[in-house]
């Protein structure tokens, strides 16, 4: 018998300083005109939530194991490159992708045009299906001040 | 082999305005003398959640895509209702549902004694199995200070 | 066909306050030297979050249920004594554990140096996997302005 194994992952980004503007990377697409996140990387708080579900489920660490400060070579790395990375190691490690989810959660940008778009990158880079989904946390907390950006993911992986 | 698919759903509601009290739906129960949530349906964070993780697991949207503010005929639309309408969605979409899993945090109310209660009828509205558990943030956070409430779901469902 | 079930787990406490300061026990450890947290028992959020992620998956009530404040036999008790206390509560209840993944979110403790001890006790607590992994909320809300700690897991059981 084939026994998953579930994984989860949050991940947080601020917006980046006024004086220090970025373009704004979530879910491997740009969102023009929205503000940007501050980030080791480009701050794509929905592919590194992704990218540390996978891990949490094949037990395998997490970003700041594979992909932390002290790995400059990833100094700036997508979150397309992330994810995709992230899934390579995990299959490295004896286990294939059943599926991540993951939901996105802030006042902005509006996820729902750009949504399906948004599931194919994150697909085409795990080599798995990604679905993703937004929500808003009503005006309340950290990410209804707008300081920054959330997305929870969940994955299942199998030992092969 | 069948493969399971998992999802994951927050929804975060903020109490309604004292100039506009409302009466407390969560789990799809009604908590008497309880301080209601504000919401374009009835607010019920735990049904909503249920609902989103449904949604993510199945890849199909989420309660924006299927029950948004230009659904105005979902307008004020009970936390059962809702859950039960995402299963039959789901359910259309080539999948069965394995079960759901959520978790109540915020201070207020205490869930322990209607928990059963609260299974049974979110249970019968997925038609499938649905746990309900509660926590605190221990005074932390927008749930900490009482701005409103928060649920966290997951759920797993199977191509059919 | 051996169905999974999906479960899932938040847990926050807050830190001790000043003058009445505590150790802090963390997913099993003791980390020396830094501060400690609140709690009825030692405040393990990371050991409470995997077990309450359990209790969700077999849909058996949460902590409250079965180690609250009206059970003083627990007051005080460490976090893998309750691991292990809702491990053998699930697999009582029918079920065999598949795994629990467990993510902390806070900016102290640097959690990567013991992590791989973290999961060999919690591992060792479940009788099961228990995967831990790790993540900052980027400086935001109540872990970013280190008023407490907060933990999410998820698991899969198997009735048996």
């Amino acid at each position: 018998m084939i026994v998953p194994r579930t994984g989860i992952g949050v991940d947080v980004h601020a917006y980046a300083p006024d004086d220090a503007p970025q373009p704004l990377w979530l879910a491997g697409l740009l969102w023009e005109g929205e503000r940007g996140l501050s980030g080791h990387s480009d701050g794509d708080a929905v592919a590194h939530a992704a990218a540390d579900a996978l891990f949490s489920a094949a037990g395998v660490g997490d970003l700041g194991t594979h992909f932390g400060t002290d790995r400059p070579d990833y100094a700036g790395a997508s979150g397309t490159r992330l994810l995709a990375e992230a899934a390579r190691i995990v299959r490295a490690a004896g286990f294939e992708i059943g599926n991540i989810a993951v939901q996105f959660i802030a006042q902005r940008p509006v996820f729902a045009p750009r949504r399906d778009e948004a599931q194919r990158v994150l697909t085409e880079a795990a080599g798995a299906p990604v679905s993703v989904s937004a929500t808003t946390s009503d005006h309340l907390g950290f990410t209804g001040r707008r300081e920054g950006v959330a997305a929870v993911a969940t994955a299942l992986v199998y030992p092969i």
